[in-house]
């Protein structure tokens, strides 16, 4: 009884204290990134698997981790990205990091959530090549994948909604908590130096604040990328337009989340800006109309990179073999 | 003085028991794989950090890790490799997993040791394609692995030998202990079933044994790929002729381990052998003129896989980002 008392206080005092974080927040436009909660771990470990198996590409060779890669801010790090056999992608990998915070997948938000995000790359042509009917025969055939899908989802036969479903499920627990920007949010007020709190001031006066808040500093509107002048006359990528087919959003782009902006170079949708400096005076000119001095851009810089959070911290998952009923990879074409 | 004599009586135990193993082992032709000793963890945490670092390769998309998976045996499980802009590699991949047993590294043994061999795929045109000038000035672009080899090898100045030393010394960590094998010889005699024991029984009383024993079942010896009949008639390499000029050493090859050979397919130097049943009963026919039945390759292929180890347990490692002077990586060639 004396223990049931101490657990009713102790969440009781939790309580309070998410109160009172949720107090500081009002206080602030950006708010500190929270752990994921309701996370289904069996389906978490499964998913893990998933995202790191190439046998989910044509070639055997490709996984969500070649392009987004969990060692590097959850991105591949070139400008865009190269697919089956070697293709060029038409535009930069997003950061898996912090992606279900977003309103939607994707630069063009064609995908409302991460489930459906995630059986997109396997299919795409340009990308893993494969098929979902392929994809669910490669798994089928692997008995550990066989146990481990039942042992999740209580049926006897793998579909794609579970692949993803898995995927999605790892996804969520990539959130990128305890940055020094969210520790001085949370009460550290030493977490800054003055460098960088005269950033944040800037980045806020200056009018970044209006697309980059919330818990993930951005992921959470589209808007045009280009207003007082326009990004670039030859952009081929035509954004949003692409989904709604409204004159209007040609050049919306999803704002993307700057959480952990210093390990997710090149920036933009077509990746063109090779640094964080680069990237926030082009921001300042295109999106605002100002001419950001060296000094005040470098100040947004330091700031933005106090935005680095507890990178994801897992064991390489090992993957169950192939068996002999495997279809094996199709890494080459056929030589003529 | 008593501390220091329960520790003279600890390790005089120790030295026994060692010398039990010892001469446990010499009753079989296999050893149990044993954990690495002598081993500098700093400079284990930074080869960490470079096997998986795609930055090593012209496009920033290729690392050790790309075909030398560890979570797939240390292997790609594709018959030959994909190079920079996607070429299709010679040879089979060689497992990683306990390379630090082999007697030489790659399959004509031309590189002495792994340190050697580290440096080869690096430069490799077919490979990572990018050269150990180019790779030292990312590496000295980066403040954090500045630091990092700083505190490791006590100078001021990044070059290859510390590269390849580093991952050289994470790859000696790569071994794999604790197989249901090497518990059966370290004494739990039911770790084993009756078909793996005749399995075992086959291996060696075929003449198996004579070329895989010792600790990695195999990687201590060259031997002739197509001893009592010839392998294939248009087989393209040529084995260690390449590294020795001998007539007498065409299609001679590094004899591969096989310790964890469930998760290491396909295989064959040219990995034309999809399935291990399809592996020994090539074997058996071209190196030892026998016919194995079904049965016995059955039982053959039971004990083979009871030689899969404890798999690398480890954080999967975060990469310092590059700073923006370092190089950026060049993963597609110009457009014509």
């Amino acid at each position: 009884m004396k223990r049931a008392l101490t657990l009713v206080a102790a969440t009781l005092a939790c309580s309070a204290a998410s109160f009172a974080i949720a107090i500081a927040q009002t206080d602030e436009p950006i708010e500190p990134v929270r752990p994921p909660r309701s996370i289904n771990l069996g389906m978490v470990e499964l998913g893990k698997k998933l995202y790191f198996d190439p046998r989910l590409s044509k070639s055997g060779w490709i996984s969500c981790n070649s392009c987004h890669n969990l060692s590097m801010g959850g991105s591949d790090n070139i400008p865009t990205s190269i697919g089956d056999q070697w293709q060029q992608g038409p535009i930069n990998a997003p950061t898996v990091l912090n992606s279900s915070l977003n309103l939607a997948q994707f630069w063009d938000g064609r995908a409302a959530d991460l489930k459906a995000q995630a059986g997109g790359p396997i299919a795409n042509p340009g990308e893993m090549a494969f098929s979902h009917t392929l994809a669910l025969g490669v798994l089928e055939s692997i008995p550990a994948y066989v146990r481990e899908f039942k042992q999740v989802f209580g049926k006897d036969k793998i579909d794609i909604d579970q692949v993803t479903l898995a995927i999605a499920e790892f996804e969520k627990t990539l959130v990128t908590p305890n940055s020094r920007f969210d520790q001085w949010l949370l009460g550290r007020k030493d977490a800054l130096s003055v460098d960088e709190l005269a950033g944040y001031a800037l980045f806020k006066d200056s009018g970044c604040v209006a697309c980059h808040n919330g818990e993930a500093v951005g992921g959470n509107s589209f808007q045009k990328m280009g207003v007082v002048e326009p990004f670039k006359k030859d952009d081929p990528a035509t954004g949003r337009f692409a989904v709604t087919g409204k004159d209007a959003d040609r050049f919306n782009y999803k704002v993307p989340t700057l959480r952990n902006v210093e390990l997710t170079y090149p920036y933009f949708h077509d990746g063109s800006a090779n640094t964080l400096t680069e990237a926030v005076r082009v921001m300042g000119r295109i999106q605002l109309g100002k001419d950001f001095s060296a000094q005040e851009t470098g100040q947004i810089v330091a700031f933005l990179k106090t935005l680095t959070g507890d990178q994801p911290n897992f064991a390489l998952p090992i993957l169950p073999p192939s068996s002999d009923a495997t279809p094996r990879p199709q890494p080459f074409l056929p030589k003529k």
